[in-house]
């Protein structure tokens, strides 16, 4: 298992309503083969920015898998209008 | 509850001896009052890096509660030797 961390910047004050829509977007996500689990954050000193913890089965799930599968074109469709910036994503080893 | 999320970059070469030393310093931190859990993370793109995940029961467990005690400085004590930057430290509301 490995965690992927997305880093989302939000178009100011558009925050709440990103959230919205990624409730019903993430299941584009979870239907994806290899997805374990996500999770979603909001950025105490940072309120603009959302963050997903997204637990995948391997690296390959996410970086081939996903993002070369037309799940990712609908997932990135759903959610890049409200992007300030490209997201900040990396993968981690659960130790 | 929140979470805080702490990156440490360590000192090139010595993450691996940094983590066998957060294994025994990471008790100063789960006796701490308010603290929930704490997953350890090793990057896949930046292997120098750990990134602590730690759940609190509020913010001002982790920023008055912990910091504020000892305990906080014998946390620092044990983990700073390894720093090759000031840890980069921030927090979030699950969603």
């Amino acid at each position: 298992m490995i965690m992927e961390t997305a880093y989302i910047t939000v178009s100011p004050g558009r925050a709440d309503e990103f959230e919205e829509v990624l409730r019903g977007a993430l299941d584009i996500v979870r239907e994806a083969e290899g997805f374990i689990d996500v999770h979603v954050h909001r950025g105490i000193e940072r309120p603009d920015v959302v963050m997903l913890a997204i637990a995948w089965e391997s690296l390959e799930a996410h970086t081939v898998g996903f993002r070369e599968s037309s799940r990712f074109t609908a997932w990135r469709t759903a959610i890049s209008p409200f992007f300030a910036a490209p997201p900040e994503v990396e993968h981690w080893i659960l130790r």
